[in-house]
């Protein structure tokens, strides 16, 4: 800090001098009330400025559950500050959110974010807080609040991280909790889009680091550039799986997150009970073929790191299961047989 | 990043080269497991390790309507990084998000917190984790959930940030929305524990850079170390308040964050009302008047950065403030009347 903005002498100092602009936090929040009433609907009581979002209990759900979840855009977050692009990270997180409470059975109610940047740039937050917006219109979910921090010193100039926190509802006798799942039930993938919001430390560290790549080269194999390929936005699965979950057609869902399917699929599986997964029944996009290949890395790391192509894993039983694979298929969903449930703890891969 | 711990050759890369260590997050996990358990109540359905959390809506409270908030431990971190104390961050957060839900009339159901950090240090989120614990566990909230991300190049090392969201209940009739709010009500003061959670970048620019404190020297005037004078605890309000509200005898409360009393009274004042704060009903704490002096600050930045020792103020009818005031003194509370409701709008100050 210097005291030569203010004036003449050793001057008093102000909240501005120590770095927060608390008249920039009140024009950016102006600029938000506008994205956040797009998202409202009939339960959202609160307007925006009250220090907590109200929403009424829907009045239509039996026993109604809870389901909250908290989660970051993570380093993805490094690919939008190259790119200059930062309406996008705002919708991943808002559908990796929506995803993680929809594998117990629940619809999302609202959303809530946190923004921290050093310095507040007014026209980054609403490019941000707009993809959050159209995230939270595309789930029916109202974004009941959030917050937008200044902190100084704690991130590089243009840089921020991004968080965000949903609450789901669910009927008490429709949660998924993985009890169902039986040995023989089958395993069916729904096709991811990308890297999704996992594993994007080590993907630049392979893109921008050993291959040597900027976001505006093509990346080899993939025909788009890396930005592009590296910011494609995380899928949410909702409209695809919400009806079969409400017609009681499923066993269970794992989210491919961080940990890959090793790491997502044995949490809604029972003590005693395993998988196996047929590598055969997919081919794993160019992009993590690049991404392996780019950086000399282990499949078993790969598998553990990336969704490699698998986004989300609906179990059914196994006489459930083609009316399950038509019905997303109807719905616009890359999806199909990917494996089986065994009574061998673990996730096994096949050829 | 270096080959070197690869072995000979040029080596594969792995999440870990890249910055990220799994194996540390299932073990810190694995050290939070106890702490989550300690938080839990009847209405806590899932157990740690589940996609999402779940909780049932009580019931028990009719026309059940959720309030949420999101907040985040600010620049006060930087103390605590200064300091090497980190198990009173978490409960900061607590308490600052169960005071902003409180004053809509709510009490909290469950909480969930983002950490994210650049390399993590498993003893370090076991500390702030504790203190959120902590904190839930003394305003019956349950830890449903939250995120330790580790992002490698976005925080300094030994560094975080640290938000938390909270959701609570109150019955749709019991909300509180400043809509109560006449001329001639009277404002009760609730003293604060210390800057709260706000101002920090202020104070630190004041005691670390103008006065060339540290964290273990004596804070003059104040009669106890800069570190511990600056991480006193938020206070929460939960205990001495829901009482009030479940009783109706309040009209209004406003949590006194950023912005201060001009900046927070206002939100539950109605166009065309306002409020007279007279400054000699209460002594200003030794900390503000030794930041003030130290910084050489307007009278009007500390009233608009600070709390200046009001960390909560309720608004009661001129017929029930006696009342108020005396459960509030035997709830243990610092309480005073500061002030009233008038008709002309903004904070006026007076004598």
């Amino acid at each position: 800090m210097s005291d030569d903005r203010a004036g003449a002498g050793r001057a008093g100092l102000s909240y501005r001098d120590a770095g927060v602009d608390l008249d920039a936090a009140n024009r950016a929040k102006a600029r938000l009330a506008e994205l956040v009433a797009s998202t409202r609907d009939r339960n959202t009581l609160s307007e925006v400025g009250a220090f907590g979002g109200l929403y009424a209990v829907p009045d239509d759900v039996e026993a109604p559950v809870l389901v909250a979840s908290a989660d970051g855009a993570g380093t993805k977050l490094k690919v939008a500050f190259l790119s200059g692009v930062h309406d996008s990270v705002g919708e991943d997180l808002v559908n990796h959110c929506v995803n993680d409470i929809l594998v117990q059975g629940a619809r999302p109610l609202f959303f809530l974010d946190y923004l921290a940047c050093g310095e507040m740039e007014e026209s980054v937050v609403a490019e941000v807080v707009s993809g959050i917006a159209r995230g939270c219109r595309a789930n029916r979910c109202s974004l009941l609040g959030g917050e937008t921090a200044q902190m100084p010193g704690f991130y590089a100039p243009g840089e921020y991280d991004l968080a965000g926190f949903v609450v789901g509802v669910v009927p008490r006798g429709q949660i998924l909790d993985g009890s169902l799942v039986e040995p023989g039930d089958v395993l069916l993938a729904l096709a991811s889009s990308g890297l999704h919001t996992n594993g994007y430390s080590l993907a630049r560290e392979v893109v921008f680091g050993r291959m040597g790549l900027t976001v505006d080269d093509e990346l080899p194999g993939v025909g788009e550039s890396v930005g592009h390929a590296l910011l494609r936005v995380h899928r949410s699965y909702l409209d695809s799986l919400l009806p079969l979950v409400s017609q009681g057609r499923l066993h269970a869902l794992a989210h491919i997150t961080g940990g890959g399917i090793p790491g997502n699929l044995p949490r809604v599986l029972d003590d005693g009970l395993g998988a196996v997964v047929r590598r055969s029944t997919w081919e794993v996009p160019a992009l993590f073929r690049v991404l392996q290949e780019g950086g000399g890395i282990d499949l078993t790391e790969m598998d553990r790191v990336f969704n490699m192509g698998v986004g989300m894993i609906a179990i059914a039983a196994a006489d459930q299961a083609a009316h399950v694979l038509s019905t997303l298929r109807d719905a616009g969903e890359d999806a199909w047989v990917l494996g089986e449930v065994t009574d061998e703890p673990g996730v096994r891969y096949e050829p």
